[in-house]
């Protein structure tokens, strides 16, 4: 078969489209025929050589994809060859086929193309384990979302409004009215306005509840300081830098807590229960229309390089779907 | 009645034991006899001005009691003159009555002291609270708690040993043998010794699960260091500082969080269900005497100015009681 190789670490010209092993599916998993991968931002560091794939993971990049089940594994129930299916991957998305734990293994929700789907599965996986899991966000409460427009953004502002969360998010001016549309109640211009003193002011000076946050360090003061009482900061994503000033008198004082989590990494078990979960609680919404996928645009998978750096230049809004 | 009051902002010396109003109970309050209190650090820092009583709360210090009720107010159920309780307190307890919500009082665990009993609210409500509510700490997880020796290291050493987590402590080395007679199985000398290599040595690598953290910025970085993947670390003290740096990225390749809290600004709901899950879950192990109240020693009420200095001279282990 052939993948998405990186050749070395670099630029997204490192990507090529190479003749491969064929995979088998072991006990428990399945193989899919690839119909469509997604492009995460993950995907650049592996590119970049900055975040390695995890033990056990396969080496081409790909978190996620949409396709047919071409064969089942020993001891795996449930699915069947030809079922049109989209999974949450450790890697190895960008490839005409790839193996992948059955319980991380999800439907395509009614109304969804097939292709659209590869879209999905890493997206509301992290929103549902950040927002809902982790950041407990509950109906009523309000939410930040830094980055509203991109993949994570439009999901996590869907999902939260869906859940009746008030809904705040950044993103650069040209996508608020995207961001409007998906249901959120302001979007905030992080080049021009200041998301502490917006959030304070929709609040009446308590803050936000829960923030999901994709720029670690150069946001850390200040979405602590947006924070409400309880508040919880869920940070998923260091564009802004890995290491900054934690002031723990601010975070005592609104009894207030950080989480700094990952998917890709996490053992199948946990991934298999989120997977559930989101089949449980998001998927119907999907299938209602309440929620629907947000895609910036499809490019031919031999071509991720250009994927990647409209994704790198912050073109996007939304999915960049990697077809065949 | 009488009262420690705080003259001026100071030393121990300006604690005063002066002639103040009378109490009467409110509606839902219960007024009490008081025949003991005990000393909390959070004393020392209201002493020094750094740490005012929450909007509503008693001027005096003093965050819990035991005594006798003396009345009860307009709607308290449960509750009559004579019963012999011991509370917890948003400030007031040095004093010889206190008036304080009914749901925030408790009654005297069988085979207690009246007086000893002073010393169990508070640290059992933080303990409870922080390592078991916020840090989810279950039977066979690993748990470190600086400071073991003090009045919430004592408490948490026993508390976390029932209930079946292997007990890490940082105490100075004159101190250890009481933390390894609690139920430690390891107590680290924070003046020569590392205690992440420690805890890392003792958990195969791993670190630990929960730790309860006094220190705030001194330890941020090395707690996050000796945290076990999914960690929790809770801070309810900055005796080191309240800026620390943090690595997001060290926090995130651990998925782990990092909450702060304190207790005495809670609202009287939250105090309420803590005292409620106290009663269910420390008292039975208290009156079984699986745990006990550790107590330093006690001063006599108008001598506060004594024990406040002990405890600033970090002679004390376990509660310093003061008793009418």
């Amino acid at each position: 078969m052939h993948a998405i190789t990186i050749t070395e670490p670099g630029g997204p010209e490192v990507l090529r489209w190479t003749e491969v092993p064929d995979l088998e599916p072991g006990p428990g998993e399945v193989l899919i025929d690839v119909a469509a991968s997604a492009v995460n931002r993950a995907d650049l560091l592996q590119r970049q050589g900055a975040y390695p794939p995890p033990p056990g993971a396969s080496e081409y990049p790909g978190l996620e994809c949409s396709g047919r089940i071409a064969a089942v594994g020993p001891g795996v129930e449930g699915w069947n060859v030809g079922d049109e299916v989209c999974a949450l991957l450790a890697g190895g998305g960008y490839a005409e086929q790839v193996v992948v734990p059955a319980g991380q293994v999800l439907p395509v929700p009614d109304g969804v193309l097939l292709a659209e789907a590869a879209g999905l599965p890493e997206v509301y996986c992290t929103v549902w384990s950040n927002v809902f899991a982790v950041g407990r966000l509950a109906p009523g409460d309000t939410f930040l979302v830094h980055g509203g427009a991109g993949g994570i953004g439009t999901a996590a502002i869907q999902l939260a409004s869906a859940y009746g969360a008030r809904v705040f998010c950044t993103a650069s001016a040209a996508k608020h009215n995207l961001c409007l549309a998906l249901g959120a109640e302001r979007a905030i211009d992080y080049r021009s306005e200041d998301f502490v003193e917006i959030v304070k002011d929709a609040t009446d000076g308590r803050g936000v509840d829960v923030i999901l946050d994709n720029m670690g360090a150069k946001y850390l003061g200040r979405n602590v300081t947006a924070l409400a009482t309880n508040g919880r900061l869920v940070v998923i994503g260091m564009q802004g830098g890995v290491k900054g000033e934690l002031n723990l008198g601010a975070l005592l004082a609104k009894r207030a807590s950080i989480t700094a989590t990952s998917l890709r990494a996490r053992p199948i078990s946990e991934k298999t229960e989120i997977v559930e979960d989101v089949k449980t609680h998001v998927w119907p919404l999907i299938s209602f229309g309440k929620i629907r996928p947000i895609i910036d645009r499809a490019v031919a998978l031999p071509d991720a390089a250009e994927a990647h750096r409209v994704l790198e230049a912050g073109e996007a809004s939304g999915k960049v779907l990697l077809v065949r």
